[in-house]
């Protein structure tokens, strides 16, 4: 099984430039790893909507379904993002894909690089040494639960639900990743409040003894939004439900400083779909300046999902090696620093 | 009207020690500014459920609902933090008060003190000259809305549901705030997925011409978290419902480097309540070692609340040359400190 078939969504902004440069690597792996990748483009977010009045168009989720995984840019608009009364917007069909392909789990690695450390705006000995793994639920929850608002615009509720069905698969991942770790896992929730939260926790522990060798414990969200900050080496794996990680997450993305650099995957029962954190940072959009490496090391988690570990650690060390010597994008380096073409031709050449 | 009626909820851990400074603290300004003030002392949390089975009797809220604020302490007992399965927990009394008294607005004032900038975890320039006012809904949202568990542990679900009614009045309340500072007010929500978020966005709108002066700004909940620590000076007053409220400001309180000195406000039409951010912190608890100083500045904020400003303001000063003087707490100087009531009874001399 070495031919692997490849579902990429450029997407907008600084995603399709991004995107290119993983497509440059895996070429490159292709060759040296005697395997092949099969690449089918589809439409996807501001574009899609530009070309097709629709987000994701069902052409584009077909691509997606019959892929063995999703390569995935970014989206986003300033045409829509300051317009919050636009009917059709980007994220819906996101959404949407997430659901679609039942991509449950989405998986943010998150370690601090000792030539960045001083980008963060953190502390170095607040921060050095970080390595954290965060599980966030993705396809339920308030992001998914029953929405309304009243006619009149009076009133509005949203419903943030959960089954066991939804919480056990999730916690299981989250568990086995801590088991080859640190054997640390924190549930951060808001069990003194929700019921679902509640849900949760029990969920967690029943699953607990199967991992006997896992540390499992609570922490309450507001009192994770602080630790984080004031001391993020004490986390190892964090399993959490969707709106606690969508904030959560993107907090945990500043404090290494290399938010640029950062990778996450999201993973379901028949496919995967892997995207760089940053977004689709507009104003960078056909400058030439954007950072590949998210992008790239996004594509390495792909390769471990793709079951191409040496692929992986191959591409991951290539990163190293191009921060190590510098060879890097502006935003790591305002003095001397190269395209983001340069970068990714660098990389994929060292593999 | 120079007598005031002050409910008393010393709570648990080290509240009643802080809270007893701030009533030392009292009654200097009672006597330095003519005016009297009565205590009447309720129990409440942990330290209630112990006595009378009830985290809130119903004594200790009618204590509250016939004063003229309430000055209240911490509430939390590890007894209770360590089992989730507790039928009966002390913040089932705190969010009862708060929905007993529609205390509908949290307040919480931030900003750094010069001499303990170093003690955060983020970098001094990222920091320095930080001022942030929050506004978080308070008696509504997901608190508050229907919870339901099916009797079998199967699914759980809990609504967050927002009226107009309960937006309109919270927000009025930040513009005014805003358009006393440096009139900029920035909406944390999620509205690209939620309908109440979509809600809250319209109501603002709507108001925003009422104040032309202020600038309304929005943002969503995730990258907020992701700003708060990439550039939390970017923020004049924040406004947010009750759970993003929660993790934002308790995100936030930690940036300065001084919780220890956070105060806080709750505010209904007809009640009010005054606590310290830090909360019940049980190692502590009768060692004389806890920090006085966030209790008596949300002291300070009843006193302008008891439009007693001159009064609010001397106690704010008073704590300004404790502080400069390093006449403080184990907290703030491990070198050389002193205990809660010798900070308490130095303010007081001040005064
Ligand atoms: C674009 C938005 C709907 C999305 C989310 O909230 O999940 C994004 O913030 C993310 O985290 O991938
Ligand atoms: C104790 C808890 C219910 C409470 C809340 O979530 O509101 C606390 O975290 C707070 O912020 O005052």
């Amino acid at each position: 099984n070495s031919y692997f078939k490849i579902a990429v969504l450029p997407g907008d902004g600084i995603g399709p430039e991004v995107v290119n440069e993983s497509i440059k690597v895996l070429d490159a792996v292709a060759e040296i790893f005697q395997c092949s990748f099969q690449f089918s483009y589809g439409l996807m977010g501001a574009e899609a909507i530009f070309k097709t009045g629709d987000p994701l168009p069902d052409e584009t989720l077909k691509i997606c379904k019959d892929s063995d995984a999703v390569l995935f840019g970014a989206i986003g608009d300033p045409v829509f993002d300051n317009n919050p009364e636009a009917k059709v917007r980007p994220e819906q069909g996101l959404l949407k894909l997430r659901k679609e392909l039942g991509l449950y789990a989405n998986i943010r690695p998150l370690k601090t690089y000792a030539s960045l450390i001083d980008k963060s705006p953190l502390k170095r000995e607040i921060i050095e040494g970080t390595d954290i793994q965060i599980f966030r639920e993705l396809v339920s929850g308030i992001y998914f639960g029953e929405k309304f608002t009243d006619p009149d615009g009076k009133y509005a509720y949203d419903v943030c639900k959960y089954s066991t069905e939804e919480i056990i698969p999730i916690a299981h991942m989250a568990f086995k990743e801590a088991e080859k770790r640190k054997k640390k896992l924190t549930l951060i929730d808001k069990a003194n409040v929700l019921d679902t939260s509640r849900l949760w926790r029990k969920t967690c522990q029943k699953i607990a003894p199967q991992y006997p060798d896992v540390q499992l414990d609570y922490i309450f969200v507001d009192n994770a939004a602080m630790q984080l900050v004031l001391n993020p080496k004490q986390f190892d794996v964090i399993l959490t439900e969707n709106m606690f990680g969508d904030i959560i997450s993107d907090e945990a993305s500043v404090i290494g400083g290399s938010i640029g650099l950062l990778p996450s995957a999201s993973i379901g029962e028949e496919n995967a779909l892997f995207e760089p954190i940053h977004g689709s940072y507009p104003q960078a959009k056909g400058k030439g300046i954007a950072n590949p490496v998210a992008s790239i090391l996004s594509t390495a988690m792909m390769l471990d999902y793709l079951k191409l570990p040496e692929a992986a650690d191959k591409l991951r060390r290539a990163v190293e090696h191009a921060i190590e010597n510098r060879y890097v994008t502006v935003d790591l380096n305002a003095e001397q620093h190269y395209s983001t073409a340069e970068v990714g031709s660098f990389i994929a050449d060292y593999i």
